[in-house]
């Protein structure tokens, strides 16, 4: 198409979208506002700002140029905070490394990443001694430290996070790049394989949060961060940005809490002392937060909370509103930087009683402004919109990671015919909510339907003599797939294949599944293979039955 | 700088910012709310979504391609707002034709800016008859109406607006293209040459729109556009994409209110039986809807109001006060898209009693997120933040004119060293809040130092027998130039320079003013030359003083 292409005048500037630009405005708007880190150090946003330019000194004093890799190794802090902008503004990679990986994997990143300086917090100089020679690419180390001195270390250091700021002018001129400079770095793990790094830039990060800021302000049934709410994350830094959150709270420049390590009564300290009004966690930090000693005592009314990662329950959902938690769903993955959908709920439904309220808060809600998503059925034609018929969302939006780090035949199967495949199986009803119902590895792929396994072992574990259950796909030559189903029965009890298939049919006849979603061969076993976090572990379930 | 440059795998979909995306969200949040027309029309986002659809078959049946350009003559509309979108999303450019200018005027417009198509509503067939010679470039006209009938014409029309769109699909596959295709193009007017073109281009609107909804609803001390508020313009929509809120109402999704032809009565009226909670206006619309019979029996408590275009006064603040409006005050040019600032008010000043809070809301306010913007001395420092010292504003922000259309030489004035030159004199105080105080060429340059003729004007005018005042700068060898004042003394009593230069004196002592501000030379007229509009007519003074 022959659009007329817009003109510059000589001398006009051409606006890149770049991370620096989001720290114009919260110091104007709000510039006493407090950044905090747990009951240890607290300042306020012009300090904020001076302490970004100092750390860009003492990058670039250490040798980081553009496009070079810093690591950083902390649990939640100002000083990640600060890392966040003043990394990617001296045109370097921020690594966010994933601290909970297990030492081959976090060297594994490392390497990949190909990280040469790293930011470590005392927790974690152990880990990086004993990797430390493994890592050819690090060429030293800043120590963070919660103390009057950080440990003792064998490592090649700069010295102390808080000693090099102290001697660096609180001045710097950021430069402008391109706007599709790679800002950040993390990493992925799947099942199987190493894990896979995905990357953003500072063009997919403004747009994140620019777009982010009104997705989550704006709407009166929504998630609300504005201008006077008080932000603290439970979602580890190191985890997909915080969710974004952090460069949306710098930008609107509202008071914000890093509470280092995550430990439930203290999370729970800091929300009162510090009031807080705005967190994320995935269900089980939550679950952590309602069942710790401080929780007993502690008023959470109005707390406003944004639940991710894993689906909550119902049962969690009722826990929270009864302490009076406003929670609400969202949708996203690492690949996705990560914001897609959000529970929102309309006027009539915000009306209703709360308890009315749970099941439309559990649900992943719609899709965020300038979110193309899409649930596609195997021909990537778009399923019915009546909360029924499942398909795999397929998305766009303008921040996606455009692959896998160095790995283009990985990318290559992430992104199909233009659209990212999330690999998720969800329904979409008329009003657009979107249903998350399994992984499609998950999904048991039959007679051209899909089926989720997690819907049938919901229903097969329905039936009173079912203590455990797990449903998987296997080849079948008429079928395409069957469902194959393993049965722990009830302790003390028994079951056999036909009484179970007669419980499914009161589903076939209701209309809720299909007659072929029903086992054709169920197993009673003693025991279903779990992985080591106690999920079901299908990949070994598929290849004992192979 | 050698950043590391972002790498797309196969296939993925390198998301441009295009106006199409702003549709995505608003029929999925709240696809029931209304856009209405004056009391003539209503329908809801689904079917705006499908008019916009129809449209474009209508516009391309009509000939219309890529890199054409689209006129609409119109008040303010539903179809104006259908083509807001169809308009450039099947890659043309939309003309607003302001129709407020004279018909020479219009006729230069219309030939600049190459308009093929022309959408004209019944009020402004006959000047598009009277023009349509002039204007080889026009293919056709398509009639918009709000009889049954449109209005009979020699002009060549393809049709009836409600007619072609009836017939048309209401599906249209939108593609796309460059985001930094031309979508809008109007002219601006100066007190000399011809109009100059200001065009932007789709990612230039999208980012104003999403970085807008993000200022104007986040943040509790600024005017406030959520979710539930029902929107009126009284900016029209041929003046800077109506300050661009019509593209953030839609991406909201939020009930939109478009009155037509604006009557002061017809405005409250709608204001009141549609419940609209947000508008905007320049300071003399809103004057006018204070003024009239309806606003008497009208309860206005709530309504958020933006001015700009013209500085309010304290007296226009007040009764906007009186009639419990909550009012704030922007900065913005037809060069800059247009918003660059916004009253803010901190949480101590909201705290204030209105009648405390008036000077603050007559401010411009605060730069918007992502706006970079300095006050900058005759030589492109910053001038010191004490909201005294005044400089030329000078901007960047990602949705500025990259120059004016066809005029390269004018465009390279506009933008200087990579900033947009705005033309206006401002103090910024240490809280960040602007304040303008002039136009630059209105500003007297003396000494190296810039003297504003408007508080000159105040201050001379504070004496008892001064009726009217101009001060102009004229050339002076030892001080680059001099204030020069003419005044025109209150009827039936005198007034010489020496007493003027007497009253002056006191602001020097109290420290207001410079002592070189006080004009060398006063004269004392009869009459002092003034616009078509009333106003002082300063270009004239010079030329008569010259």
């Amino acid at each position: 198409m022959k659009t007329k292409i817009i003109e510059s005048a000589d001398n006009a500037y051409q606006y890149p979208l770049l991370i620096k630009n989001l720290l114009l405005s919260g110091k104007r708007y709000q510039p006493t506002q407090e950044i905090v880190y747990s009951d240890l150090f607290r300042y306020d946003y012009r300090t904020l700002y001076q302490r970004i330019c100092k750390l860009a000194h003492v990058l670039t004093d250490a040798g980081v140029g553009a496009g070079d890799t810093v690591a950083v190794m902390d649990w939640d802090s100002h000083r990640y905070l600060e890392a966040y902008f003043a990394v990617p503004m001296i045109g370097a990679i921020l690594h966010h490394v994933n601290i909970r990986l297990s030492p081959d994997q976090i060297s594994y990143t490392m390497n990949h990443a190909e990280d040469s300086l790293v930011l470590v917090h005392d927790d974690f100089v152990a880990i990086a001694e004993q990797l430390t020679e493994q890592l050819p690419c690090v060429r030293g180390y800043i120590q963070l430290t919660d103390e009057a001195k950080p440990v003792a270390t064998s490592l090649n250091t700069f010295g102390d996070y808080e000693a090099l700021l102290e001697k660096a002018s609180d001045h710097y001129k950021f430069p402008d790049f391109d706007e599709n400079s790679v800002a950040t770095l993390f990493y992925t793990t799947g099942t199987t394989g190493n894990p896979k790094g995905v990357y953003f830039s500072h063009r997919q990060l403004v747009l994140h949060t620019i777009n982010g800021a009104a997705t989550l302000g704006l709407y009166d049934g929504q998630p609300l961060l504005r201008s006077e709410d008080v932000y603290m994350p439970m979602t580890p830094m190191f985890h997909v940005h915080a969710w974004g959150v952090p460069y949306i709270a710098t930008m609107l420049g509202v008071k914000q809490v890093y509470p280092g390590r995550y430990e439930p009564n203290k999370l729970v300290k800091l929300y009162r002392d510090e009031k807080v009004t705005f967190s994320h966690g995935v269900p089980t930090v939550l679950q952590m937060i309602l069942n710790c000693a401080e929780a007993e005592t502690t008023d959470m009314t109005g707390w406003k909370m944004v639940t991710g990662g894993s689906a909550p329950t119902l049962a969690l959902a009722q826990q929270m509103a009864d302490k009076g938690i406003l929670f609400h769903t969202a949708y996203g993955m690492s690949e996705t930087c990560p914001l897609l959908t959000l529970t929102y709920l309309n006027p009539s439904e915000q009306a209703l009683d709360m308890n009315d309220q749970l099941a439309l808060r559990i649900k992943t809600g719609i899709p965020n402004a300038m979110v193309d998503l899409r649930v596609a059925d195997p021909s990537g034609n778009d399923v019915p919109h009546d909360g029924e018929s499942v398909g795999e969302v397929v998305v766009r939006a303008p921040w996606l990671t455009q692959g896998y780090y160095k790995e283009p035949e990985k990318g290559a199967e992430l992104w199909q015919n233009g659209w990212l495949h999330t690999g998720d199986v969800a329904s979409i009803d008329e009003a657009g909510v979107l249903q998350i119902k399994d992984r499609i590895k998950d999904v048991i792929k039959t007679g051209g339907e899909w089926i989720s396994s997690i819907e049938l072992e919901s229903l097969i574990s329905q039936h009173p003599q079912v203590a455990e259950v797990a449903v998987i796909g296997i080849p079948d030559e008429k079928w395409g797939e069957r469902a194959y189903a393993l049965i722990v029965p009830v302790s003390g009890q028994t079951v056999d294949a036909g009484a179970l298939q007669a419980h499914l049919m009161q589903f076939v006849e209701s209309g809720r599944i299909n007659k072929w979603a029903i086992p054709e061969k169920i197993s009673v076993v003693s025991e279903i293979p779990k992985t080591s976090v106690g999920k079901l572990n299908k990949k070994l379930i598929r290849m004992q039955v192979s």
